[in-house]
């Protein structure tokens, strides 16, 4: 589409128009945050800013969007003339991508005039939450693979072709050596991998045939696919593939398993390999991994040199979407807050101030943006300002990297895939004592309309 | 992007490389399908066949994708010269979307230049697979509503602006009612929908003044947020609110409640409403609800008259991906089936024919394609002959009724939310002999060449 202002909910434009109408147009903040952590789930890797900033500086509706609104019969003239003249004018702030956060830290923070920062609620939630869901997992996964490479294989799983180039990016940077999509390599420059199907042998009726095509085809990168008909029988082809390749002067890089026991499918091939004085030739193994499946494997030590995620990887698996939200924490009178049941929120633009020691995280502090700097090193910085962004962007290598440094300095309990442990998050004495006062306040005002109405 | 070719895994483009090297361009038949089905799942809701004709129609290699594949010194001016030339040039036949299907009944074949069908694996599993899961989804939730109305909430948890658009079809042919996502509403035509957000409430301080803004400008569509704060005021806030608009000659449509525990709110909120004498004002609930939660809910008797559906209805939620597998059933040596572990496929182009009596399905004959027609209904059609569309294709409304007669003609045990039993899907004595034939042959093979190589 050309111009994404129809990517909203209704509500957010019902909503808008009524600001408008009011007057409500001083700035407001917003913050995007997580709540509590999703199951098994130590920390989130902050992910998608990029692409938050581009919907932002694109976001304006065209003559066919203010077609449809028209149609629709629930907005004015005037409305429809502010939307056509539409431009995101505010300021973010912003957690840089590839950064380890935890629940309740904004991820993002938008302060704009109240209609602006209303209508990108939707969009901004999407891109960040799905992003900074694939980008953890992919950490998680790489956290498995304990050093192996892992390729992203999630194309063909992937909810449309826009969700595969996204979870392409999101799983580089938590971690992936290389994808499969080959969209997603170019655009974000990732190596592109693969091996064979099932049905190339297929196609060639056996493997001695379909190997010695690919590895002719292939060179040096070719991994040969055993497992289409008997696994024993295709890691004795792909011996014998290998060593033509190398009475030739080439080699073969490996073999891939895809499909049975793993561990012991590995072993067996692995004896075989070595057996035959192949002992360089790699073990792929793909099919249904994720990353507790991948823990086991090696914890089996099971003789894999990469892996192959696709499915779990590109979708989230355990956790399909994060539930990711987008609060109102100050407006024209000042610092807001939520007391709804469990849906607590916090007032105030905020700062996130990380204390480390010996390269490992001890604790953050979730403080006011505008308190004085205390200890800690700052996350938010500003990426946005009057609709402009700050920087030109990051490589997603120098994000890959930081999001590889967090890891480390992560404690082993929230580093841990099944109940982790969180560091701790605490509030800064200033947000304390505001959450306190403002919950003081809203709870006198409750008690007080709490009479009968009259 | 301008053009899709890239949108493929990087082996797809290796194998059609070699393929074409070798001349093995005569036409091959892939089939669409799921192994089995996913935990419980009775039926599928085949969907995304209109985004699959889009795409084969649209596949093609622009300069920029020429010029990357060139770099990556993978591939020879040959295949480079081929792939700029490339359109689908295949044929497709389908089940029409909205159709109910189950394990091994092809949702799609694909019959084309072996090279072609390969390309265009990657992108049709996505499609095919991402909107027959979201539609599946969507069926579940109507089945749980048992009538009421439910809207798709999605566009938040969805993966990208793409998945959003995509869902919200999916959702509409498996029974939503609306949706919130404005961009589909306009793209589909389907009814837009949505309420208030709690930072509305927040944004004028209290509940009096902002449902009397909303209601102002909702009119009588007005659905009342009550539960910012305290859900019992909200409500006594909402009362009245819908009193002063019935003085004015306006009404209100109704509240939604969005936390905490829904069946015994709702009742509370019903029994306020009516002793005020507002029995017609609806109550709609939301937050974190999927089928399993709606059907709690009306077993409970809470008095809802429609729901708001969210993450779980746009990304599948306990089945974050369908695992469709496209798979090589025949090319120019005859029909083809692939024996390893646990991934078994039937040889052969197919036909489902369907049984059905007194309005109820009894069975389905998986059968070969030219087999002389026998009892059934025949679901597969062509939808695509030499690269052009067959039809000009279907409206969402045609589709949509089309799967709400499939969920009333599926028995009983099929549409159960839990442990579900499909009907029974049976081989026709053709298909039947062919597969044991060539299953035969293979045995056969593997176990001579299980013979130590020379």
């Amino acid at each position: 589409m050309s111009a994404p202002g129809l990517l909203t909910d209704f509500y957010e434009l019902t909503m808008a128009a009524i600001y408008l109408e009011r007057g409500l147009v001083a700035p407001a903040t917003f913050e995007l945050s997580v709540r509590s952590l999703p199951p098994n789930r130590g920390f989130l890797v902050a992910c998608g800013l990029e692409q938050a900033l581009d919907y932002l500086e694109d976001m304006a509706f065209d003559e066919d969007a203010i077609g449809w609104l028209a149609s629709t019969g629930r907005f004015d003239d005037s409305f429809l003339r502010y939307l056509r003249r539409f431009r995101f004018s505010g300021d973010v702030r912003a957690v840089p991508e590839g950064e380890t956060v935890f629940a309740r830290e904004p991820i993002l923070e938008v302060s704009a005039p109240l209609p602006e920062a209303q209508l990108v609620e939707s969009m901004l939630l999407n891109l960040v939450a799905f992003q900074t869901n694939v980008a953890t997992k992919a950490a998680r996964i790489a956290l498995a693979c304990a050093g192996r490479p892992f390729a992203d294989f999630s194309l063909r799983r992937a909810h449309g072709a826009d969700a595969a180039v996204l979870a392409a990016r999101a799983a580089f940077v938590g971690g992936a050596a290389s994808t499969s999509d080959c969209e997603a390599a170019r655009r974000w420059g990732i190596e592109p991998s693969g091996t064979m199907a099932h049905s190339f042998v297929m196609a060639f009726g056996d493997e001695n045939r379909a190997f010695r095509e690919y590895a002719g085809a292939a060179g040096d990168r070719a991994v040969l696919l055993v497992d289409t008909f008997d696994t024993a029988r295709g890691v004795r082809e792909a011996v014998r593939t290998a060593r033509e390749r190398l009475r030739e002067g080439g080699r073969v890089l490996g073999i891939r398993i895809d499909s049975g026991d793993l561990a012991r499918t590995a072993c067996e091939a692995r004896r075989v390999l070595d057996a035959e004085g192949l002992a360089e030739l790699r073990i792929l193994l793909s099919g249904d991994l994720d990353e507790y499946r991948i823990e086991e494997l090696v914890s089996q030590g099971a003789p894999a040199d990469g892996f192959g995620v696709g499915t779990q990887l590109g979708t989230g698996g355990d956790v399909p979407a994060l539930q990711a939200v987008y609060k109102l924490v100050e407006d024209a009178g000042g610092p807001r807050l939520k007391l709804s049941l469990g849906k607590r929120t916090l007032p105030g633009r905020k700062q996130v101030l990380r204390r480390e020691a010996g390269g490992i995280l001890l604790e953050d502090i979730l403080a006011l943006y505008d308190e004085p700097a205390g200890e800690g090193r700052p996350l938010l910085a500003p990426a946005m300002l009057g609709g402009r962004r700050v920087s030109s962007g990051e490589s997603l290598g120098v994000i890959r990297e930081r999001c590889r440094m967090a890891l480390e300095r992560l404690p082993a309990e929230a580093r841990a895939l099944r109940d982790p442990r969180s560091p701790r998050v605490r509030l800064s004495k200033a947000l304390a004592e505001l959450d306190a006062r403002l919950a003081a306040a809203a709870e006198a005002a409750s008690a007080h309309s709490g009479d009968p109405p009259p």
